[in-house]
């Protein structure tokens, strides 16, 4: 069973996640198996080496449990959160842990080996877009759970463990304290100006162009003002919206096409490269706010972060947005 | 010239550092020259492959310049930052910015090529914590500067460009939001109960026992409570102080003694591994601080960090602090 705790200075949840005997050769951080003999757990056919499987999208004549899917989730098989259980939360002289109470998921995102996400038809990438909402709307009704981390990690640079690409969701009991200090600052921000700063951003960097890498009718793709790396990317929906569980169904389309073209950008421009991806989103029992925006971010692995970034959370980065975002414009498709 | 740019959102000021320009095939985060042809510019006799001389400490009968230094301070060659030049503030629309005004140096720790930092006698690591307190010294006269974040990348996995060992000072007209963010944690522990968290850290920890490492007279090595990552170690001095500069030189001795025996079982535990070093120190301009205490934090690089981290500020972590101490403790030279 695994456990939260909470450091007592900055606030920030830890999950330890002991599945098995810690010892010091080992340190392993996998939460996933490996491929071994070429097998492959997430390809069609080979679905009795996942866990259970929770959603899936089947065309008109396909079962439950078989292999005609195309977008699937599973509990991931170690997960660092498990649904069962009662949420202690306990002190313990001047700390506090809680029980690992929550959800870990994986989803994969087509049945093609090796394909790339962005590589996918917008009709693919639409259906995991649903998928994500389609497992927040239903993990939202579980009372214990306050934050869902949807996330992707592509490559292995960016700590993939299988090549097959799929995303990962993580419901917790806690609100992270990156999600914290997010919601903060936009909360500062709406209260001293009445505005989400998120749509000032949009108008902003609508109007000044520089930092614009795609942009469709409901999302815009920009390098932020202050990235911490290279390339670093966000999506940000035009319309106002907190939560990006409460997005209507026809908006997703128009969402897989930007990302469908940001990553074919990043692809381009920067010879496929590993990367995180990290959905954004307000907290699940506070819902429809006015301060909040959800986003996407995306991270390309080019370089290793030092511990001058580990410990001061304070980034030298040695490219400026502008120039990130023209080298994605012109890395459309010509 | 560099520029400091500010998240809007998160206050994260990053350093946008263009040193040359940026070519999407060559996105480098190098701040230090390679090694070619077997040339270490840190070793004695290449003094002349360095920026000029900033401090360095010679035995009697050493002059300026030679080569009989025991630990040498220059500017970073590629800096991130300089100190010469006004302090600009700027707004940009909803954005802020300001000018690169800082300092970015390199501590060389030993004469000796290859050797670790817990491979040292106890002098020479004594030397280099002073070499750390003069350049915090002589930094903090000059009052632009805010903070001053001194660091280490051990290896390549965490960062090193060059393998001789080296320490890296960064001095930063601003705050770095983890800084800020830890003094805000402390500050409110303190207003709450009157009392310095480290310090009540330092109680718990003495009196538990299961997550110390090491510990001498004036310093204590821990497992904190909820590490981010495998054999996450701080070094924390049991008496209080807010600014590691403000320590009188006669206590160096016990660090010098502290930091190499953690350094060294960590080198016996994990097999020599990469790891980030980081001095959390107060604010230049705030001495004294009844709530603050300076501390090390020592990260091992054992696995990567993947988009679940990156994005939350959330950690899973499969090793347990209380396992990960008793391995250290048994480490100890036998």
């Amino acid at each position: 069973m695994s456990e939260l705790r909470r450091d007592p200075i900055l606030g920030r949840w830890v999950i330890l996640a002991p599945e098995r005997a810690g010892r010091p050769t080992d340190f392993s951080t996998r939460v996933e198996p490996p491929e071994e003999g070429g097998l492959c757990p997430f390809c069609p056919g080979n679905e009795r080496h996942t866990p259970h499987e929770i959603l899936a999208y089947r065309p008109a004549g396909g079962r439950p449990g078989d292999d005609s899917w195309s977008v699937r989730v599973f509990p991931n098989r170690y997960p660092a959160l498990r649904v069962e259980g009662e949420l202690d939360r306990e002190g313990h002289g001047i700390y506090d842990k809680m029980s690992g109470i929550g959800a870990h998921e994986v989803i994969v995102e087509t049945r093609r080996h090796g394909a790339r996400l962005g590589e996918l038809p917008p009709g693919e990438i639409a259906q995991l877009l649903a998928a994500w909402r389609d497992r927040m709307l239903d993990l939202r009704q579980d009372s214990r759970l306050r934050s869902i981390l949807v996330f992707k990690n592509q490559g292995q640079a960016a700590g993939a463990t299988l090549e097959h690409s799929h995303s990962q969701l993580i419901a917790l009991p806690i609100l992270p304290r990156q999600v914290m200090a997010e919601m903060a600052g936009a909360r500062a921000y709406f209260d001293q100006k009445e505005r989400c700063i998120f749509c000032d951003i949009v108008r902003q960097e609508r109007k000044e162009g520089v930092r614009v890498a795609y942009e469709n009718d409901g999302f815009v793709t920009l390098a932020p003002w202050a990235p911490r790396i290279p390339f670093e990317t966000w999506l940000v929906p035009k319309a106002h919206a907190s939560g990006y569980e409460e997005e209507p169904p026809s908006r997703l389309a128009g969402l897989a096409d930007a990302l469908g073209e940001t990553l074919r950008r990043l692809d381009r421009a920067l010879d496929r490269p590993a990367f995180n991806l990290m959905l954004h989103t307000g907290p699940l029992n506070e819902r429809s706010l006015a301060h909040y925006h959800w986003h996407i971010e995306i991270m390309p692995i080019l370089g290793r972060v030092g511990g001058f970034e580990w410990g001061s959370g304070f980034y030298i980065n040695p490219t400026p947005p502008e120039e990130a975002a023209e080298f994605l414009r012109k890395s459309g498709a010509g």
